[in-house]
């Protein structure tokens, strides 16, 4: 049901899908649907919330890993989760603004959880001395937010393709982050901790 | 007029603005408004276009400079145009899949055209040996869309403080992209070449 709602709404956009068309895409009567789902916000809400929800559940802390390996690790799973997400991905970006503002600011909570394991990851490796932000060591929200932003175009243009898989891609976003905060090496091998993405 | 019609799109969302309402807020009668623009089609045409044309106008290219210094002042440029510019950065990132195929075409075209004043300087640098890829070299095109979504999400979190004026926020992601190429110093000072954004 989640998948023909994201699909729907990734393509026209939240304001111009009707709970009709919402109903006609899941295969339920309109009236069914309503009985699921009160209000098309409450469908937009629904599923947002369940892609922050499961972002946060599948990316694990690595509390005993060292800060690069935790850096490498998450930007690592933040792509592979997000790029087997795409439609799911794009209306998060996208519609958020559509959503009420009482349900917005719970989305935004959860979005700031996130963020916050990232910020975890710079604090501990800028006081165990393994990242080096450039002078910029108060910076690390600033500095994390430049991380997740650069992320965030990867769905937009990826494609997979021989040269270019998702394992490469998540590799080469790992390898920027950890230049961007200053790790002395860069990591090139696979983790084995990345399977629940 | 562009102000008020980006203001409202911004706000609002394009679909759910009417040529009525763009009147009234541009503070024409809506026959005289079509007397402009014969659509909505056109009008966030114009707006996206005249956002893109501006920005390639005033992005100086200092082909004679160093490319770590190229680097720094196209991403201080970038920063800049589009902290002074919210409205119009916002709407054309929310609204590009609005436009119609052919007209979204030659905002794409331009948009092209901008990149790839960035990865000539990623490429000089390479074969300079001013920068780094980190084996990477291959992957310029990947490289520079990376910096430039890192760039995107400025305008979203970013209010002015003393703390964190403009100047220090566009420092501070020009040497983030310095970083991200392996340039092998941080650039500190401002360059001169910056007052058209």
């Amino acid at each position: 049901m989640n998948e023909a709602a994201l699909k729907l709404i990734a393509r026209h956009g939240y304001e111009a899908v009707s709970m009709r068309q919402l109903a006609a895409e899941i295969g339920l009567q309109q009236a069914a649907l309503y009985r699921y789902i009160p209000s098309k916000q409450d469908m937009l809400f629904a599923l947002l919330h369940e892609h922050m929800v499961a972002l946060l559940a599948s990316c694990q802390e690595q509390v005993e890993a060292s800060p690069p390996r935790r850096l490498y690790s998450f930007i690592n799973h933040h792509v592979r989760f997000h790029l087997a997400r795409r439609d799911a991905t794009h209306v998060s970006n996208m519609e958020l603004r559509s959503l009420d503002a009482d349900k917005r600011v719970v989305i935004l909570d959860l979005r700031t959880r996130y963020e916050e394991k990232l910020r975890a990851i710079l604090r501990d490796g800028v006081s165990s001395g393994a990242f080096d932000l450039g002078g910029l060591d108060g910076e690390v929200e600033l500095t994390a937010r430049a991380i997740i932003q650069m992320l965030t175009g990867v769905v937009v243009w990826f494609r997979e393709t021989d040269r270019l898989p998702v394992e490469a891609v998540s590799r080469i976003y790992s390898n920027m982050a950890l230049r961007i905060v200053g790790a002395k090496t860069a990591i090139r091998e696979e983790t084995a901790c990345i399977a629940t993405a």
